[in-house]
């Protein structure tokens, strides 16, 4: 998908909310566990759901990765479940030499069709070019994560003042354009998502952390919006997991249509500034 | 496998080589695709025929997802396979919020029984305990890496003068002991492991990048050797890939043999140094 198709769907379910598939078999509704693949079931009901209010869906490969081949193989039905006009993402922050990654782009983007995968900046541009030579696909990079350790490393101060975050945003804007690359910007801290705006005007950024990481949605959204929104705002376990009983799904459906209400009125708001 | 443990392995078999498992479906020997599981065949056979001559072995994960669920069901037979005395490293560079970590954790320690995984630093100290909580586990983080972007982060300058690995070395010493915790520092900067064993004296350095990526191995263990040798040099595609005829295996032994050789040299000198 590329990204005037995304800003479509953007404006026509007038949301930028994306559903975290972080399925955990040990969180799943009881009454799920009699079925062949309780993950895939637990999905495809999620999905169902919640596909009216939601533009991405982004599975965490740890959660699939735990059950080994039985969770693999949970994963590729899911990603083959979800609608083609949503937009679909391998968390999976990887990262490696040339010749491994390319591997990696290979399994993603070929054996499965997602349309972007999260990685990981540590091993710098020959650890992400090999994504990039996907057309209509979308590398998603971690440059300011959601969790307290982002600010071990992500906040070293550099000779020149700037931020390490700063230089990771700078140099791979020489890799790639924003019409193939989006950022992680994490919603718990809020103070640097305008910041991050500034540096990088016209990227999409991937923003997880409101809800259970206790990020706060308005806030999120006015310092990020760009001309084509710009923003994926991530909910996972406030969505998936808002009942564990027969009703999940419908638990799901109203938390995901609470958040894409929000939306709909922040989109209004900045598209009338 | 604790340090001690490892450490009498390397005096045992005189050698610190640990052999790469990069096994390309795309790469095997014709004659091995009649089998039901060729990755799996080949492993099996690679890992008999250089048993006596490497401590460890390390499959990277890229390889085996690119396959699927089936892929990832070869992995699980090769580390079965291999004999309980060599040490298994998943070079599987993951990293993620604690939650996701502790998954990661569980597929990699207790799904599988892997004795140390390969992680990147990026989000910091949260990331990767989680991989901490297993007794006789081992983390082994991305320090400075072998391939030519280990210079856009990496190499990075700080306020204060120190590059940025350097700084991952020194924040990383708080989170673990050199009991648990090893460093990837490639062989292609063959100028930085000495400075890097002098930050990390006690740590293991997992050294990728000799062979096919033009590392040294004489100039390598002259710099990172100490007291316990701390080094598992890996060589993946010039042992794995010696030959791709019926003879492979008998190839692989001959360089495992070669390099375990040099290495029972290299140790003779710096015992007697």
């Amino acid at each position: 998908m590329n990204r005037e198709q995304l800003f479509e769907q953007i404006k026509k379910k007038k949301s930028y909310l994306c559903v975290g598939l972080d399925t955990d078999i040990e969180k799943l509704p009881k009454h799920l566990l009699k079925f062949d693949d309780p993950v895939f079931e637990f999905n495809k009901q999620i999905i169902d759901a919640t596909k009216e209010f939601a533009v991405a869906y982004k599975p965490n490969t740890a959660f699939y990765e735990v059950m080994g081949s039985k969770g693999w193989d949970s994963l590729k039905k899911t990603l083959e479940y979800i609608p083609k006009e949503c937009f679909t993402i391998a968390d999976a922050k990887r990262g490696d030499i040339g010749n491994t990654s390319s591997l990696y782009a290979r399994t993603f983007f070929k054996q499965m069709d997602f349309d972007a995968i999260t990685l990981s900046p540590y091993m710098g541009e020959d650890s992400i070019k090999p994504f990039l030579e996907f057309n209509n696909k979308w590398v998603i990079l971690l440059i300011h994560t959601s969790n307290k350790g982002a600010l071990d490393f992500q906040h070293l101060e550099l000779r020149d003042g700037r931020f390490l975050f700063e230089e990771v945003i700078n140099a791979s804007q020489q890799w790639a354009t924003p019409e193939q690359m989006m950022y992680v910007v994490g919603a718990t801290h809020v103070e640097r998502i305008g910041e991050i705006r500034r540096l990088a005007p016209h990227h999409f950024f991937l923003v997880p952390g409101i809800g259970a990481q206790g990020g706060d949605l308005d806030a999120v959204s006015k310092a990020g919006f760009n001309e084509q929104c710009g923003l994926l705002v991530n909910s996972s376990r406030a969505i998936i997991y808002a009942s564990n009983k027969e009703d999940f799904s419908e638990a799901a459906r109203n938390e995901a249509k609470k958040l894409q209400q929000e939306m709909d009125k922040l989109l209004q708001w900045w598209y009338h500034f």
